[in-house]
């Protein structure tokens, strides 16, 4: 049909070359019809066209392709919802909008917004890596990894295909969620997390420095994450979040309070349960998940 | 002199060949006279002579090898408090014993009340990795990696050289440090950490199993180890691991209380001092950590 969305014609345009957007770049090169680069940061477009990640780079936000049929938004949260406010100044070509944002539902709601000219829909990827920046960017990034979608009820079925055939030829699985539910269950998995990180790193004490082994480094690892990606998610996810931490300090007073009453039987019942759910909840290797 | 130790003419003793005792059989290979392992695993023990990683090799813990010039206990702690009471009914003769348990108080206090034939000396290797068993032993586990020593009044200046003489063998970097600094800074860079990983994960619904990306799998993949390694460290450090916990939870609450009454110029501060925090004290790659 005339009005189709075939991914090999299409002109994607990716604002935000960091190490999403660079590695979307990467694993989509060869299977579009063009690919245009947007950043501010001058280093990032000339490592972006020196590497021929992209086909065109343009550190000007305020200058979209007018060819491009659709733009991905792969910058942080905190950027993300100004970024479609003044979309409508910026473009007046019709233009699929996708964005990669760690929260949907402030997301989703700035692009309801948007004018008829554009057709926007949610997206969130379960992925990412310690090291950041388009150097990091790897082409395999996304390949088997979660890749959450939610719609807008004014999402057209062209957009939703577009994105379908994005996400297949980037090797993810694509999930189908409502923002509410995103928002609600990524508060447990990804921002509570990122937080207990956080809290564990300011509660040690620097004489600890040379004491800190394998394990210590992987919880605490999250906090080094810059403020800039996380500021936005925990601003917009602020009322899921909160409930979470409720949750975490209810099991964490389950542990302490077994430990002060030097109930050992009960303090290793919750740390079996609590290995049981781990092991069941690190069991999504991505290629159970099937697609629905 | 006579009666110093020199490692190559030294007859070790291995107590538990998993991934900690295997490791530092496979290290030491050649660079002694012998090595006996002990494990009560006929799996185990066939694994550790099938791969030549011990010369001899011994399933009853009761039988001990007389001409063993040094023992090293490679158990959980839950079982080295208990194996170093039933030591003088065990071996009458002269032997080094060193232990590579997870607190230092308990088990010192044990060790000093061997009989006159031991010469014990306390230690603990700060590395490990996720999976456990001797078919997860690798030479290379103690490479740079911080390794405690915790000296009782009665270790002798041989007993002392002989942990040297190990510690430089294995590739690690010794610290010496009194029992009671030890578990004090291991509640905080260790234990706490397990805790928090397995309150995570027992917060975590399963409703979220497909949605577990890699910060979720770093934050929560201490709470996969099995309680039979961390009951006894639970209980034997429970007074530094309950003040620990307080610590935590003022952070949390820190945390917690700026994002509650919507201060995010607050939180935001918070996290870039977690950040600092964080990078500081993962900055110990252990080539930094000098020896003293």
């Amino acid at each position: 049909m005339e009005d189709g969305f075939r991914l090999q014609d299409a002109k994607i345009a990716i604002v935000g070359l960091g190490l999403m957007g660079g590695s979307l770049a990467l694993a989509l090169k060869g299977k579009c019809a063009a690919l245009y680069g947007i950043d501010s940061d001058h280093a990032t477009i000339e490592l972006a066209l020196a590497k021929g990640i992209v086909d065109y780079a343009e550190r000007d936000l305020s200058k979209l392709p007018e060819q491009a049929d659709i733009l991905i938004l792969a910058i942080p949260v905190s950027g993300i919802i100004g970024f479609i406010q003044s979309l409508p100044s910026l473009l007046q070509t019709p233009c699929i909008v996708f964005d990669l944002g760690s929260t949907k539902c402030d997301i989703l709601q700035a692009m309801s917004a948007l004018p008829e000219n554009f057709d926007p829909v949610g997206g969130h990827p379960i992925c990412g890596k310690e090291k950041l920046g388009l150097e990091n960017a790897d082409a395999s990034l996304y390949r088997e990894a979660p890749f959450i979608v939610s719609a807008l009820k004014r999402t057209t079925p062209r957009a939703k295909s577009a994105i379908q055939q994005i996400i297949a030829a980037i090797g993810a699985n694509p999930i189908e969620m409502t923002a509410e539910d995103h928002d609600r269950i990524l508060a447990k998995t990804s921002h509570l997390p990122f937080l207990l990180s956080s809290a564990l790193a300011l509660a040690t004490p620097l004489e600890c420095i040379p004491f800190t082994g394998p394990g210590f480094k992987s919880t605490s690892r999250l906090a080094g994450t810059p403020s800039q990606m996380t500021m936005g998610i925990l601003q917009s996810n602020r009322e899921n979040i909160l409930d979470t931490i409720l949750a975490f300090r209810n099991a964490l007073d389950s542990i302490e309070s077994a430990l002060q009453r030097r109930d050992y039987a009960q303090l290793e019942s919750i740390l079996n349960r609590s290995r049981s759910a781990y092991q069941l909840l690190i069991s999504s290797s991505s290629t159970q998940i099937t697609n629905h």
